[in-house]
């Protein structure tokens, strides 16, 4: 098999079951079962934290509930960050706001593919670049009046697929979790307590 | 040296220079340059995504633009997301609303060690657990009505500190960029071309 063949077949192969990769029979069968017992589409997403001095901390991902039921990852997902010099980390790992950026590109993406896939939509190629901006004269306490987050992200796909596609596919990213996270906001709750 | 001391030595550190591990000469340097010049202070934080086929795919991390450059990263950091099986991937990395939350973990706790640090507050260690809701009868286009991206979150932090830091230690959270941007939402921008 040919290189191109094989990029061919990892991305926006079409087999009996699978449209741009995507497993065709497993998703239907989730989407049934939830539509028959809206109750299974309730998830509770977990990640645990650990601080390991300065700037540098790891996130562990281990299990999930949904299907009304804790489901295993079937291997723990160990994330790293920590910041670059310029504040005062060892640029150990991406830093938290880029993590940030990742989560909405993985996002987009899939929902894009696999909504695409559903609808009969062919994609070979996706790729992706972001930008957000953050004027940290408010997370550094110098500007009371800056926002401390994000106040503007810019995604930008190249996508190879009939030109027929662009439209809806722009329509399909809107069912993207992470950007209606970040368009709508969530209530966020914390609590502190000693060991 | 035992590895309880090592174990103090990486977290909660204090020599000269370090609270908390962090280089308060480096932090406090990039402070007062950016007091001393706000525009210092904008900030563009950049990824790049490529899909793998499915839900498999892998955001790069490389520079950013910060202090009026680009700033290239001392390594390039490849984040890989995929889905369980119940949602018809390979569970080959974390999923993107769990990298949403560790973004959310990491950057809370970075905000609260660094700004600790310049305030003199040591702790000596941090971890914490994170929960988000998600009803994915959003996501799947089954209920209308359902908000498709994370309704709640929920984080409680175990601190090692003196009692009298918990409640400053708690206000120090508010500075977080990743908390901010998903309690305040942003503005978010999607273009799509072909190629």
């Amino acid at each position: 098999m040919t290189q191109q063949q094989e990029k061919q077949q990892l991305h926006g192969s079409i087999t009996e079951n699978r449209v741009n990769g995507i497993d065709l029979e497993t998703l239907k069968g989730t989407v049934q079962a939830i539509a028959d017992d809206p109750e299974l589409g309730k998830c509770r997403f977990r990640a645990t934290n650990a601080w390991y001095g300065g700037t540098d901390n790891r996130t562990t991902v281990s299990e999930f509930y949904g299907a009304k039921q804790d489901i295993p990852h079937k291997q723990q997902f160990v994330i790293r960050a920590d910041e670059p010099s310029i504040l005062a980390g060892d640029d150990e790992g991406a830093n938290p706001v880029e993590y940030l950026l990742s989560a909405l590109a993985a996002c987009v993406t899939t929902s894009m593919v696999a909504h695409a896939a559903v609808r009969g939509i062919h994609i070979d190629s996706l790729e992706s670049e972001l930008e957000g901006d953050i004027d940290i004269n408010g997370y550094l306490g110098l500007s009371k009046s800056t926002p401390k987050g994000y106040t503007d992200i810019r995604i930008r796909f190249k996508v190879r697929t009939d030109a027929d596609n662009m439209e809806q596919l722009k329509e399909l990213s809107s069912f993207s979790p992470v950007l209606n996270t970040l368009t709508q906001g969530t209530n966020v709750s914390i609590e502190i307590e000693g060991v």
